[in-house]
């Protein structure tokens, strides 16, 4: 496939009239080829309007055809996979091999969207029957089910080049329910968005959709996101990256004439908590396995553990010297750009600085380090002044993590009240300390949208019951999920039919139940027709 | 019941410092007494205080006890149903026959979300089994179920002083997800408000619930309604009432450092489309009704009808006349307030001055009219100044209508794609009509959260199925329902459990599913437990 640099628009390729960027390796600092051309207002709207006419048509498709679609959009992405992960490790610096489990991820994520569509009992089809003899007056009959919402704009992630970019999760999730898409591609991968849009727009040529079901467009700043935010035409907003940037969105999208929902996933530090019996068990492994976790994807993961409480106790020195010598051994990591590696470097500088707060450990330093990579680091922060500096919480994105001691179960249960909003918790311990601190467990429940029981938060699992959501700052709306078939219902809405005859409902809504669904009917569940 | 005039915080009375404001009866213009205080920045505190710590405790009690105590408020409102009524009547001018219907409509909400919590299956259970041999990594065991979100602001509405008020379908829904409410009372309707709150804290006491599960606090401005908005141990707000109110309190909420949920149900015009055939088959009887439907609850319901669409023929001629006689013939109304009446005066004047505007009828005035009362009005617009104005679009709260005449299908279509959200549209036809209508039905899908078929949109029943929600402006969120038992998934979120063990699961999510709930295992819906 050829890499035009331009938008895509529909059907067809934008100009290349708007100001031009470049992508970097950010292993090497050298420029890519070629030069990309940022989208301009009437690529904006014109992308608004030919989704807004698709959405009268593509909203109203089966369950089947949209499967066919993801599972068309799938197979597109399985046969151009080498290219896309050649370009995709040049953009990002990630790894060949996480880079084909990522494309594996993506396509995945499509197919497990394909198979919800097919099913099709996600709409929550509820029907109340009719009675014409009830008192004071008739109950009439009424159905209702999830409908799609409109025009969908999802951020490109620059964390997941494929799994949350052009055909990751959000699209995923947006099409499943029924809407068109506009993606405004992350500038630090535009190859391998552009390459992924080309499938994308062929799949809804081979599959006969109206055009307006995906457009890509392209900025390297953010007039473009800004533009489509405040789109009349749009209704709906996922976005995977910092917080300073997802809480813009928001207010952008509340001060709209007509506020619309933003899902964006923004920023945690996945608090650890290792309990005294497991320590004492395991400490060896969970040191080498909380290096794993911390290091993975260079600490570039939403799910990073960047928060560590431990008891203030010999097994937990001995924890920590194991994790400072993996520290100190690491091997150089890439970030994702030059931009993240210098947030990285300065907020790691800075930390330094807070007060209460050491570094215990940092990689040290190689006669061969190349110029672009970056260290491990881990620190400490005594818990008087973790409770009192909450930049403390606030997640370093990139491969760093601090440990936080606590002497009493008062003090680890006023540390763990003190959290804010997460994706994660997680509690390493034995079945005792469970017990002993089940009062530990009712606080972090209301803190995060997981809860992990000796495991790590990295390695999201992509299911029926996965939630990738939290209490806000980690995400703009906690009764959400951006990961897992749940995702699907941020971009729908339910819509109630009264008394209408049988030929003019939806399918899901008819009292043979063609599609064979499970409904609640008369409040209880039934793949039953209504009939008898 | 004494009514002592102070707000409620927990189980304690407010002081009576706040400066004094009274209830007037809207029939006469009379002061009714006692005078009430409103409360204060401390009692703001104390009630958002009292409810987060009682978060922690009832956000974990069984649905058993949840049911037990919705259960035992609706007992104890049937219980004072005529003292509500009476005070009730003489502070919205509502007649004694409506209010004791909503009374019933009340403890049916109650009753309703209390079979919802028993029964279990709402917390929505998945459950995906881990898979060890699972081939890159192991696939671990996860488990989500919805839980509550914490304290949760309901504003009392004036137009439904029992069954949108204080123990109205707001509170009984976030009480039933698991959320201590406080309830920010309605000033046209104080004494009311603490009659039923009254009840409502002797409930707590009898089922032994910690006391901040609920507080009601009374202000007859909007200092204690902002400052609970604001609060930061506050999680979501439900409010109906005017599009200004609820803009502003969306606004507040948005820009909140913590942005929370504001679930606004806020105006809505209620389109009915009367199609040909069914205009020339039952065009008197759709008079009638619709005349019915327009002044019921003198035209102060949420889904009145006040926008009628008709084409441009002899039958609709007939059907507007005769919906003029039985406006021109009604009786005097009295409106729920003086706000109300003198709001609902200067839009119908400001109407009758609009462009392409006439008034077609309006009630005749009678000797023995009263001061307070007012009439029915019939108002007409031509198309174009239909489609230029859309102030012509906005709901006017009072027994008043538009119609608007089509000339051609294409016309009417265009009309309906012009709409902004509303909470229900109506088509009245016969089976041919809705088939040459198929993409007015298309479009109307779009634009609300109920269509109603050969009906009237007033009368909302309250069931499994309702949507009483719709897109913005009618709502603030058109994903949600504040009507029917879906409403209780406002207020409430996902979390994900991984790997825990068996014993430290909430029941929901147990192997043996001791509650017997429908759960999704391994994606398929089954009752079944997870073994085997």
């Amino acid at each position: 496939m050829k890499i035009s640099g331009q938008s895509i628009i529909g059907f067809h390729s934008a100009s290349n009239a708007g100001p031009s960027f470049g992508a970097t390796n950010p292993r090497t600092g050298e420029s890519l080829s070629p030069d990309f051309f940022a989208a301009g207002t009437d690529e904006v709207n014109l992308a608004a309007s030919l989704a807004h006419e698709a959405f009268a048509i593509y909203s109203l498709i089966s369950g089947r055809e949209k499967g066919k679609f993801l599972r068309a959009i799938a197979a597109k992405i399985e046969g151009a996979v080498d290219e896309l992960v050649e370009r995709a490790e040049q953009e990002s610096a990630l790894p060949k091999t996480r880079l084909q489990g990522e494309t594996a991820r993506t396509c995945g994520q499509l197919r497990l969207f394909a198979e919800v569509v097919e099913e099709g009992s996600w709409v929550m089809a509820r029907i109340d029957r009719a009675d014409a003899g009830r008192k004071p007056a008739p109950r009439p009959d009424l159905r209702s089910m999830l409908h799609p919402l409109g025009p969908v704009v999802v951020f490109g992630a620059s964390n997941f080049p494929l799994a949350f970019s052009v055909a990751g999760g959000d699209t995923a999730s947006a099409l499943a329910a029924g809407n068109p898409v506009i993606v405004k591609g992350h500038p630090a991968h535009p190859g391998t968005s552009q390459l992924v849009g080309q499938l994308l727009r062929e799949s809804v040529q081979d599959c006969g959709l109206p055009e307006g079901v995906f457009s890509l467009l392209l900025d390297s700043g953010t007039s473009v996101g800004v533009a489509l935010v405040k789109h009349p035409l749009v209704k709906a907003v996922g976005f995977t990256g910092s917080h300073n940037a997802g809480r813009a969105l928001m207010d952008l999208a509340a001060a709209r004439p007509e506020p619309i929902p933003v899902f964006a996933e923004m920023s945690s530090t996945n608090p650890v908590f290792i309990l005294p019996g497991a320590l004492r068990q395991s400490g060896d492994d969970l040191a080498t396995g909380t290096y794993a976790s911390l290091t993975m994807g260079a600490g570039q993961f939403c799910t990073k553990p960047g928060l560590l409480f431990l008891p203030e106790n010999g097994d937990a020195a001995t924890f920590i010297d194991k994790l400072g010598k993996l520290v100190a051994e690491s091997r150089q990591f890439n970030l994702l750009t030059s931009g993240i590696r210098s947030a990285y470097q300065s907020a790691t500088a800075r930390r330094q600085t807070e007060p209460g707060v050491k570094l215990l450990a940092a990689r040290r330093a190689a006669s061969d380090d190349q110029e672009f990579g970056v260290g491990a680091a881990l620190f400490e922060a005594d818990s008087q002044s973790f409770l009192r500096n909450p930049e403390l919480a606030a997640e370093v994105f990139g491969p760093a993590t601090l440990v936080v001691r606590h002497s009493t179960r008062a003090q680890v249960l006023e540390l763990a009240r003190k959290l804010g909003g997460h994706l994660t918790a997680t509690i390493h311990g034995t079945e005792a300390d469970l017990r002993e601190f089940s009062d530990l467990l009712a606080i972090l429940k209301t803190k995060v949208g997981r809860l992990v029981f000796n495991g790590f938060p990295t390695g999201v699992e992509v299911s029926h019951a996965m939630v990738h959501g939290g209490p806000y700052p980690s995400t703009s709306d906690g009764r959400s999920t951006s990961v897992g078939s749940g995702a699907i219902f941020r971009f729908c809405r339910p819509v109630c039919y009264q008394g209408f005859p049988e030929a003019t409902l939806p399918d899901e809504l008819r009292d043979s139940n063609p599609l064979g669904i499970w409904r609640m009917l008369d409040g209880e569940m039934t793949r039953k027709p209504t009939t008898g």
